[in-house]
């Protein structure tokens, strides 16, 4: 007897087909002699459509309000995913009819603030404080399949919050470690973790179990399978997650604690390729080489609530200082009239290069850190393809390079190869 | 000073352009020196399309997960009003942009848990049990407009609950009396109240006072402005409803206690004309003349939700009875097939007569009490066009009769005319 939090995400649940198909499954996890608990997200779509209807009205809606409105989404869902339980349910000869509708029902459907999640007040981004577990014993106890609404909570005033983009991920990644389940599955539309986007290189194989660190750094690098934060929070709790697709049965990735991936892991180096398509670059030259120069930039930047990714700066020549440093593309206009701002209030002779159309394309793998030569194999690889490198950042388990978005595609087929991950697992 | 309750129904929401019109009216009455709470309903179209959601997976939904899945309709319209407040009160200069969106808000989306709106467990058409005012009062303190979602609430669970079809009505009514209120406005896309269905009779009149006896008795008689049981809420505190249009700024009808209608009461005998076209009969004969026949007939009905309206039992016959009642045209099969197991199963020897497309035309108002002989003219008045009576129900301020469905509109007429209700104000 296991306790499983499935986490649906938004095309799991993105017609009255699919729903069905949710509780068709959750029945079944649960026939299998499980206790089930269900985090669901917004029907896809429904979010858009919300933030469509609030943009015509103001096009920075107040943060407070929006979150109260697309909230709504998941409230929606989970009403018809806890329907669809019952009545299938029902149909099973689980239930009788007459007692299920009066008050014996198979699933329940529970918003964030019934269960009590509690969060900060950093509207569209906040971060879950607390959970409270009470409610939720209770109704497993009873047998009771809890459909709980991802993406949502209440702040100290009782406000509704959202946790952003992804968030129902982290709702049931927190909800998994609050009642310590056994595992926390978040079925989507794809079959796992892939070496890399399967769109970019055809060799792309799933993986089949992965650690949280290289999870989190594919994650940041644009593998969209999971918010970040949830891998985060997974390996706090060291919670082992199942990414999985809803659309078949099949085993999809393991995100586990690295100790988990055995003696594996000392084969594997690199475990997956990602890339990043939208990403454009500045570089500042002719900046006076004075203390405080990069706080005053990026502070401004940061002001404007413009994510910075990469930043190299170069060694002073003359008292004169280059910096460079990556945007991703929805910013770019707003970090160039920042830079436009310093360059005529503070640094007059500041000279600013910009490049749009670039791509990040970066290897990950936790065994890289025992193995010293990954990056030059890497900058090696890509030079054999023709491929000029425009900067490069380093973390212990993770190499990025900028690189041309016309050769992005071909960058990832060559590491992908080079780096013999079609071969590996 | 006065604190005015406002509320407004789906159509005065339905589209982002009546949103923004919804927030300069809810200001500019703030700004004439009132302390504004709004109260809104789902946006129109919204309620079906979540219905037919859930009908696609039951057509007979569970009522608890039905409620929290409509409930979120009118989640989307708190938070798209209190944005358009906040986004005009940022337009008039009435805030900083910087402060408001920090934490100074003009207005604050409130949902019925986030208020205290306690239901019983009734789900669909749950009873508002309590109102806590207290976060309420603080904001009205600090000159926020709270906008409260209608039609919701929490039950002892803390599930969500909804108030039934106009349930919107009743919680504006409820929180006006909970805050003891100056004024209560229903905002919908009618003037007000007419003394008859315009579409049926071209003299219809918009009334401007009328008693809150008359207002229920019209709204139980079909006149949709209205729910009857926000009127019901009203008359037990003395709340003074205005029901008026959003989409113009003209007087609509206010609905008082008999008293304040004055000496003019004494004038006005018949108020208003009501009208039903879907209405259909059952006279059942030769039933068995022994106690409890008609307890057991209308249980069964009762049994199955069929809702039955007007009941007329004839004087006995050789120890037969006839018992002629009507249901609305909805529920004439199910009442059909009701009577066919009465049959079958206890009075094998009864006949069954049904008779569709009828209508109910109704004359109501509180004068008749006083005067005699409103019955009389009445059914001369119709006797004089022709239309035949094939029943008659009256309680102390409302007379009704059942005739052809083909007539209503020429009975509706002919009594709006013989009572003169085109000249009375």
């Amino acid at each position: 007897m296991a306790l499983i939090v499935q986490k649906f995400g938004g095309t799991s649940v993105g017609s009255v087909e699919r729903i069905r198909h949710v509780a068709q499954w959750a029945l079944d996890s649960q026939a299998n002699g499980n206790d089930i608990v269900l985090v669901v997200s917004a029907m896809s779509g429904e979010t858009n459509r919300l933030v469509e209807l609030a943009t015509q009205i103001n096009p920075i809606p107040y943060s407070r309000e929006f979150d109260m409105l697309i909230a709504s989404g998941e409230q929606v869902a989970v009403g018809l995913v806890s329907l669809a339980i019952n009545t299938e349910a029902e149909r099973r000869g689980l239930l009788s009819v007459a007692g299920a509708k009066a008050k014996n029902y198979w699933a329940r459907p529970l918003l964030g603030h019934q269960i009590g999640i509690k969060t900060d007040s950093i509207y569209s981004k906040a971060r879950i404080q607390a959970i409270d577990t009470t409610l939720l014993k209770r109704e497993i106890q009873k047998k009771v399949i809890p459909v709980i609404a991802g993406f949502q909570g209440v702040d100290p005033d009782n406000n509704i919050t959202t946790l952003g983009r992804g968030g129902s991920d982290t709702s049931a990644v927190a909800i998994a470690a609050a009642l310590s389940a056994d595992d926390c599955e978040i079925y989507t539309d794809v079959d796992g973790v892939y070496t890399t986007d399967p769109r970019l290189c055809p060799d792309a194989r799933k993986i089949s179990r992965i650690s949280y660190e290289e999870m989190m750094e594919l994650a940041s690098l644009g593998a969209k399978v999971l918010q970040i934060r949830s891998v985060e929070l997974a390996a706090k709790y060291k919670l082992p997650l199942h990414v999985r697709s809803s659309f078949n049965r099949m085993e999809g990735t393991r995100v586990v604690p690295q100790e988990l991936l055995g003696s594996k892991m000392e084969q594997v180096v690199v475990a997956g390729v990602a890339a990043d398509g939208s990403q454009t670059k500045f570089t500042l030259q002719n900046i006076p080489d004075r203390p405080g120069v990069a706080a005053r930039v990026f502070g401004a930047l940061s002001q404007a609530s413009i994510v910075v990714d990469i930043i190299v700066q170069d060694v002073p020549s003359n008292g004169r200082l280059t910096i460079s440093f990556t945007v991703g593309r929805p910013d770019f206009l707003s970090a160039k009239q920042v830079l436009r701002d310093i360059k005529d209030t503070i640094y007059p002779e500041m000279v600013v290069v910009e490049e749009k159309d670039l791509a990040k394309v970066s290897i990950v793998g936790v065994g890289m850190q025992h193995h010293p030569g990954v990056a030059s194999q890497m900058f090696a690889l890509l030079a054999k393809a023709g491929i000029n490198i425009k900067l490069i950042t380093t973390s212990e388990i993770k190499i990025s390079c900028l690189v041309d978005d016309s050769q992005m595609m071909q960058a990832v087929q060559q590491l992908h190869e080079g780096f013999e991950l079609h071969k590996t697992d």
